[in-house]
């Protein structure tokens, strides 16, 4: 089956390209330039103009954590879930979570402006930035107790944490003390899907992580 | 299996208890009272001391989306997903959306001063306010296509709607022309299942819909 996922680069899109790659799918990645007004062909995809969104044939897909489970449960050989379904629940509930709360936080960092008007937004802004320390201390515990989000087996559950860390980069959030993470984050750069993902998008390797010495 | 889910009466959570009464399983329901400091047991369970959490034996899993989508997978024969994995995507997007999308703004509304704290909280609630009307657009669209969330059938993609329709009423949004969504709210209180997850939470049909005349 051959899909086309639209992604934005660097946004949480990110995470279902890296899972498609990761599953092997068939697949064309299509750019979508968010500063500009949507492409029709786009919006014929998905009306709110929002990525990620995948069509699989004629059918589309929207919202990262159901394009997440969609390519882990299409690919079952590739193991990006357990097989059993309280595991793979809870992979869905850590994927939702980073959805619902720790993006949705991020979003009141980068675009306050849509969640009050100036001069308001300000303090939106403060505020999410003060609550996000919190949510980067649940992942620090989570990779703290094993080196995938899962623990010892990766899944679709560890492309929303690397994506959050180069953001968190980004806004220039203090990073020293989630060591944990970091490490998480130099675990998905040596993988190779993660390298195709992060290239085809035009990242680089040092937008998450300075390069090691020597 | 024997589950235990904890809710709090009209929360998201009422879309999980739906689902465990429509699935027919085997459940407990224990009620939180978010008003309190939350009780050493629940904590335990959700250390984040957010409803809804469904124990499973001994393991957790937490988020509303991925309790629905784990409940509708762990009783197949209750029909509450399509069995190809493209459709219960599609069911898993909506859910994902009604998440992360629209509770998220209903949350600005209700708890304001967690976005910013005061003076800047009434301008996060007012916008708030502006913006929940295109989502319940959106809302009214879908049941304008069909009788369910996924158009002929009903899924666990019909929950989180349902619990909007409540909200909606009690911060006084003009619904006047969501006509399709409250004939929807209306067959979800036809549904046996679905008024016996309302009355264990001790809530009733007139918080959702005026007495019928005659």
């Amino acid at each position: 089956m051959r899909h086309k996922l639209y992604y934005s680069p660097g946004a949480c899109s990110l995470a279902s390209h890296i899972a498609l790659e990761e599953a092997g799918a068939d697949f064309e990645a299509v750019r979508v330039d968010l500063t500009q007004p949507r492409a029709p062909e786009f919006l014929a995809v998905n009306p709110q103009g929002k990525v990620p969104a995948i069509l699989v044939g004629d059918r589309v897909v929207t919202e990262g954590p159901a394009i997440l489970g969609y390519v882990a449960r299409a690919h079952p050989d590739a193991g990006l879930l357990p097989a059993d379904e309280v595991g793979a629940a809870q992979a869905a509930g850590l994927v939702a979570w980073c959805s619902s709360t720790v993006h949705v936080a991020f979003a009141r960092v980068f675009r306050a402006e849509r969640i009050a008007p100036a001069p308001h937004d300000a303090a939106v802004r403060d505020a999410a930035m003060a609550a996000l320390p919190a949510m980067f201390g649940e992942l620090e515990a989570i990779f703290a107790r094993g080196q995938w989000a899962l623990g010892d087996r990766y899944s679709i559950a560890d492309g929303y944490p690397f994506v959050f860390w180069r953001w968190a980069r980004h806004i220039e959030l203090d990073l020293g003390s989630y060591r944990h993470w970091q490490q998480h984050t130099r675990r998905m750069l040596d993988r190779p899907a993660v390298q195709r993902a992060v290239e085809r998008e035009g990242l680089h390797a040092a937008d998450w992580i300075e390069a090691r010495a020597g």
